[in-house]
């Protein structure tokens, strides 16, 4: 018999986001309920309730930021026990079977992942997210939060954390690289926080420098204002790694002049407009433009373990259900530092 | 004293290609005077002597896929002897000391390698390529052509040859990649013959099946037409490494559409105009757009070792030097299977 639990739901498009209950299904042999403690907000949430990435069924519940604990396991679970701290991201399953999910790529399953929220889960009924007292999760794709990470200081490394863990990783950010994040959001604090951890050298390339003493902090050696043009010639040719967390148009070109040779720029920003690309930018260096989708299964944990290694949470500001609307409207204004976390307790 | 050789020289943008003489200088100490024997015609040379790159002086020599022989050795030079089947790309120098050059990268020196022809070379001069009897060229410039390939169908690999080699080379070409080659022209027919003996599953995406009888002959295991929208459903995720030939605009988020997961496409045309790239074409696969110019020296020298050994020439139809007008007509409108070469012997 499924269960009750409150949640904070979007009912339509562009109304605000009330109060409502949903059905949590009894958990299946190989399953886990998790009491969820705290959700992220995740830009992706609104642009998805919204509407603005395509047709959704109301009501939804979003939240792919997920951290609690282990309420109730399957009888065939074996990775995780009642009361272990765990997280659930942007995935709840994939197909398991295709060249990417047979390699720990569950991010670019060829049959599609199957979303925490928006999509359709294999019981056939349509996923719903972290903006919620409980969630049921197949073990797989839940993951172990390390003792050294605060919940709600862990739940954005469930998507913000992994977006940039992983290209960092995957390209090689370590020491004697010289890495720039281009934005400081949500996501691009995460990746000054982690590209610094792994030991690179750091430049934040953000609009202005309004938020220069907090990069510093946070572990970059260096930031310039994009709205400066010299910041464009002065640093031409410097970067191996770009990662661009900017989900607007920008000039590309004026990025990718800033690639060394062999350099690459990764965009895990979408803006919905395609962007004009010089190939005259990319052939004299051998620059690369590239786009990069969260993380793995795997490399999620591994990213989890190495924040806590590191002592690596999110910049958070932790809020009560009721301020979920109020928040919304801030991230949309970039008026964040960093995320904000829902105590998912205030549903109760 | 500077040696008076045969030439064949643009005096205008737009004029026809005349005969006429230019000066070779003496041999420094560590220079190699080279008594040409085959010059390729590479697309490039008309785009340059038509000042369709930029601004150019007048008269100009054009060519940089250079087969010859050795004909003079300065004091000092260690690497090449009187009589060695010699060749020259299109580089003749670059400053040695940056952090591309002392890496073999002369290709992407940072102060900018010294063209074969339309630069200024150390001496001062304008530099002037291929289109002559002979050329005066650094030792360290100067490529070996082993005894397996005949110098005419070696010409061609000084440009076209290490133009697809380096990126495939870079990129991993070789058993189990499976390789897309898009255009079949004098780059893409050599593509197809280097991917081929790598080892690498060759496919050819040309505009019509035109020439598909071609691309099967110089190692491709399959050929589909791109003016066919089928071959972009049908080959959808397929191919490891894309490398684009073409320098016309095309309509890249359907090339890169066909990657698959962590798949690069590289271009090696120059389109004049930017591309459309949709950021949502390379996030959900991690697939990458980059840009291959030639190869560096160290390079250049393996493209040839390897072709030698794998039997690898350009296809070729040798002309004389009062052919070379009617060649670029038929070059500009993709009449040539695959490259002409000029006898330079016809100058004489």
């Amino acid at each position: 018999m499924p269960t009750t639990v409150n949640a904070v739901a979007a009912l339509t498009p562009d109304g605000p986001l009330e109060r409502t209950t949903i059905e949590r299904r009894d958990v299946g042999p190989h399953e886990v309920r998790i009491d969820i403690a705290f959700a992220g907000i995740c830009h992706s949430d609104i642009h998805t309730a919204r509407g603005e990435w395509g047709d959704v069924t109301y009501p939804i519940v979003v939240g792919h930021e997920i951290a609690g604990t282990v309420a109730e396991v399957g009888a065939e679970v074996t990775k995780h026990q009642v009361g272990d701290r765990v997280g659930v991201g942007c995935m709840v399953d994939s197909c398991r079977e295709c060249s990417s999910c047979t390699q720990g790529l569950e991010q670019y399953c060829l049959e599609g992942n199957i979303g925490t929220y928006a999509a359709v889960g294999r019981d056939g009924e349509p996923t719903m997210g972290g903006y919620s007292q409980q969630i049921v999760v197949t073990e797989d794709f839940v993951l172990r939060i390390p003792e050294g990470i605060e919940l709600d200081e862990a739940a954005p490394l469930l998507c913000a954390g992994v977006t940039l863990y992983s290209p960092l990783h995957h390209w090689g950010a370590g020491p004697g690289k010289r890495v720039a994040i281009v934005g400081l959001g949500g996501l691009g604090h995460m990746g000054v926080k982690i590209a610094a951890a792994m030991g690179a050298e750091v430049t934040v390339l953000s609009q202005s420098l309004k938020k220069q003493e907090d990069g510093l902090r946070l572990g970059a050696t260096s930031y310039h204002a994009t709205s400066d043009p010299d910041t464009f010639t002065s640093l031409a040719g410097s970067f191996d790694l770009i990662v661009n967390t900017v989900s607007a148009k920008l000039d590309l070109d004026q990025y990718l002049g800033l690639l060394a040779v062999d350099g690459t720029m990764v965009n895990v920003g979408a803006p919905p407009e395609p962007l004009d690309v010089a190939v005259f930018s990319l052939i004299p260096f051998r620059r690369s433009f590239a786009g990069s989708a969260i993380g793995g299964i795997p490399e999620t944990q591994e990213m989890l373990d190495f924040c806590a290694e590191k002592g690596i949470g999110a910049e958070i500001e932790v809020i009560g259900a009721d301020q979920v609307n109020e928040a919304w409207e801030r991230v949309v204004a970039s008026d964040v530092r960093y995320r904000f976390v829902i105590d998912t307790s205030t549903l109760a």
